[in-house]
């Protein structure tokens, strides 16, 4: 009795993950992280409106959700002035890349990203049979015009792009976004993942036509609206190109509760301004830390900010030893040459006090 | 500007899906269903324990879950013998059913199964671009000789087998499943479905090697757990075969509140216990409800009982009229000689009695 082969896809698949996670570490040094700040979750909480929602309807997970997600899809559009027909809800952004890889590519497709950027979308590609062609960071921000550049030559089906970025925190004038958009590639598609797009002016954000069939967005409640453990995610476009992934996904998806308590933070306007007011406060300390510190806390348009140390190879050992000897849960990213960067997400007051003491003798040890 | 173009296999689907959702009809019908009896969810409630724990650990839902699912994985691996090495976690085992298609469908590769079996799990096999081999219900059963002949005379790559039986609640004799396994062709994965295996006495169900590799059976937390609206799943087999689904399954898919919810519901075998008594009590009712309007009640092993109407079209007149004229969601297959049934959840006695004074006269009425 041997094992049944392995689709050709999956089966030149390597055995490795994007991210691990922090529990996975908490098994493997033995003990408890003192706090989290590698996954750039909220350390703010999610709603509370959304947390009485959730509390209130816990008897209700006996039922699915709406497959539709319905009453969500309508209250999303009218925050983008759009119709629930241009909306696809996802357990996650991650999935909905997933999805969206396999709607889109055909195995062999070239698929363009910066080098080392948003590892889940790449493990996606791979799943899907998706060829690469990167384009290093510069200056620690997407390099829009090579990223279109590249796409043009290597004739890309699809072209990725965070906005925000992930893991530099940087973010592009909308005016390069725009750019990007005009010079794509006949029969590109440019997925443009937003999920820090609510720690923006909305000035900063790209104006991008809903009827444009070539351009799709998204965004998540893992962020700012701190709904990370209830897995949702959206992603926005023209109804002809994100239609047809109700063809595939997985229908009932979707949590109940997770729909409940989504909705009524969608409502809760105040706490999500208060999260993005608090995480500027942080920023502004991290900033001041790192001076401290005696290395560079990047500028970053997200709950995370990305603290340059130099080289790689600091960079490796600090990770290591906030994690070893502080326990404190970080990431950072692998690729040159973003990989002198340590990755942080902001907490509040008292999480940055522990991130302190363990990131100035960490520093001052290497 | 025109769409990007659909991968082949998706740009050759058409726009249907498995499943019309309850609240998908109160839009269409205008109005409140009075009772959901059409998704097999549990209407006795989750477990009081579980949902203490959903509603403690609420404002834990900024944090994602544990990726790998360990301790939920070690609580469940103790229940079968297995160890976690065995187990894959996934948003429900329709998440979990296309995984399997993804790693182990090459497109064109053939797929076997009862006509009419699980539309989500041939939904998936679709969105794989797999083929289809069949074979029809035989006196309202799966034929488990005429599937396995199939598979081999076809060298199908899948057979899948829901067993309990969704739509009919029937249930076949362990001896013939391992009839099945032992004459399954050469490469061949048996994907044995147990979504209502709860419902079953332990001596009921198969015994199958952990290390035989070309078995995966998958269990969920929807039906006896009532945990549908949470979304958790998950398959079990030889570590070779469901290890491989780590490349490609969504690494955070499984929220932090269900991983919390499930272990405590796991915890309370009492409730669960509870459920299936009450789920047998009402399987006697029902029986003697369809006596009662001229029908006849399948014998069930599940939380649902399939109705003989006699012809596909008695039994799709009494969809219509339950649906619209008392507003009671039920469900029924659309493949001969299976389409004469209608499947209807089986509830508490409150849900009952709306049931009884929707289906009498509605049966009449045909």
């Amino acid at each position: 009795m041997s094992a049944p082969r392995l689709s050709q896809i999956v089966g030149g698949l390597p055995a490795t993950i994007p991210f691990l996670g922090p529990e996975a570490i908490e098994r493997q040094i033995g003990g408890a992280l003192t706090v989290r700040l590698g996954a750039n979750e909220s350390l703010f909480s999610p709603s509370p409106r959304a947390v009485s929602a959730l509390r209130e309807a816990a008897f209700q997970s006996s039922f699915y959700g709406d497959p539709e997600g319905w009453e969500l899809r309508v209250a999303l559009a009218a925050n983008h002035d759009a119709r629930p027909e241009n909306l696809v809800l996802g357990c996650g952004i991650d999935e909905l890349l997933g999805l969206v890889c396999q709607a889109y590519l055909d195995p062999g497709e070239t698929v363009v990203m910066s080098t080392g950027g948003y590892p889940t979308f790449a493990y996606h590609v791979n799943g899907h049979g998706g060829r690469f062609a990167t384009t290093p960071y510069r200056d620690f921000q997407n390099d829009a015009m090579a990223l279109v550049d590249l796409a043009c030559r290597e004739k890309a089906k699809i072209l990725y792009l965070a906005n925000p970025d992930n893991p530099t925190g940087s973010v592009l004038e909308p005016g390069l976004i725009a750019g990007m958009i005009a010079a794509l590639p006949q029969n590109c598609l440019f997925l443009l993942d937003e999920a820090y797009a609510e720690f923006l002016e909305p000035a900063q954000l790209p104006e991008v036509a809903l009827d444009d069939p070539r351009v799709i967005r998204f965004r998540t409640f893992s962020k700012a609206h701190g709904m990370a453990g209830l897995r949702l995610g959206y992603l926005f476009g023209a109804p002809e190109t994100v239609r047809p992934l109700d063809r595939i996904r997985n229908q009932f998806g979707v949590g109940r509760l997770t729909q409940i308590a989504a909705l009524e933070s969608l409502r809760d306007r105040d706490h999500i301004a208060a999260v993005v007011a608090a995480v500027a406060e942080g920023r502004a300390h991290y900033t001041r830390l790192a001076d401290a510190a005696g290395c560079v806390a990047l500028p970053s348009a997200t709950n995370f900010v990305a603290f340059d140390l130099g080289t790689a190879a600091r960079a490796n050992a600090l990770l290591k030893s906030l994690i070893e000897n502080y326990r404190v849960f970080i990431r950072k990213p692998t690729f040159a040459p973003i990989d002198r960067l340590v990755r942080i997400t902001i907490g509040p007051p008292e999480a940055r006090a522990i991130l302190a003491d363990a990131l100035l003798p960490a520093v001052a040890a290497l």
